[in-house]
């Protein structure tokens, strides 16, 4: 995998397919997540690529996306999934993924698949983009300081804390929480008593 | 069914099984129920045999509990369920319920199993139990009076608020939040919505 050609690649068509706010967030999220993968010594070509191409569905139109999820049968006895249309980009970005910028690998697609939710057994690729997703620069949200101060510290620590945080920002907005968050998060909470 | 009979069987074993303290919490959870089930039309034996053994399997010795469980089967594919041992009298309790009290009602059952965490599709009276246990007048936690409070108007909501305030603790405190927990709260969330 030759790093430098397939960012250069990937960039400019990643700036064809989202906006610009974005597209500054998915280079933002690009600088934390090799800042990670270098730390926890991950493939920082795999976190770079993951993290670009995190968001490339995020701005697909909403009736195409849904027309796209039925085609690819991510609603499937998931309707904690359908009825949160916010969620859906993660899934069908692993299509975009694959079908215009050639990404096959399912490390990768792993990550870009379960940034939203996060999902059970997850790989310290996977949690990285998670994370550096919620942490960039650009975020500004109630207890990110927290959590970016932390993530110095303890990486384990960090990431139940945005799973935390993620899940009681969906309780006092009265918003579905997707199964498969709770189960990222216990898994998070047995990680940080295992090594606390 | 004759209630009157029932009751005083129910409630003279009970004091054989759980100590004093649960049992009177156990009474005030019958209070409680019995005012829900009236006002939403449910029957009142049920809610009133239901609340009554609610927690008949809090005080089992927690190597009997964690045997008995096994025997039951209770903890295969749900290790959420085995890693809290605090959960473990509902499950445990349906079984005390059928075999020292010979209780084979299936809505009563239900309610009983489900009361520690919820569960997806739960009847009137699984909600009634489950929230007559969460506000009966000896609980002092947190938010409790609000509940009590938006209870008296609004019976889907004040259910909301203490699967979020649950939800809430479990996080505070780096704790386990079992999965059927979710989707019940989420179907709570539906319900409010559909209402309001």
């Amino acid at each position: 995998m030759n790093m430098l050609f397939n960012r250069k690649a990937i960039i400019e068509k990643l700036s064809t397919l989202i906006d610009e706010k974005r597209f500054i967030h998915s280079l933002n999220v690009e600088d934390c997540a090799i800042e990670l993968a270098h730390r926890l010594c991950v493939d920082e070509t795999k976190a770079s690529i993951a993290a670009l191409l995190h968001d490339c569905a995020k701005n697909m139109d909403i009736e195409a996306a849904e027309r796209l999820g039925y085609e690819l049968n991510i609603f499937q006895n998931d309707k904690w999934l359908y009825r949160q249309p916010a969620l859906w980009h993660a899934q069908l970005g692993v299509y975009i993924a694959k079908t215009e910028f050639n990404v096959f690998d399912q490390e990768i697609l792993s990550a870009i698949e379960c940034h939203t939710t996060g999902k059970a057994g997850m790989t310290k690729l996977d949690k990285i983009i998670y994370l550096a997703d919620y942490i960039e620069p650009n975020r500004s949200f109630s207890h990110v300081g927290k959590i970016r101060a932390n993530l110095k510290i303890d990486f384990n620590k960090a990431l139940l804390e945005a799973y935390d945080n993620t899940i009681y920002y969906l309780t006092r907005r009265k918003r579905f929480i997707h199964p498969r968050t709770i189960i990222a998060r216990n898994e998070a909470v047995e990680n940080y008593y295992k090594q606390n």
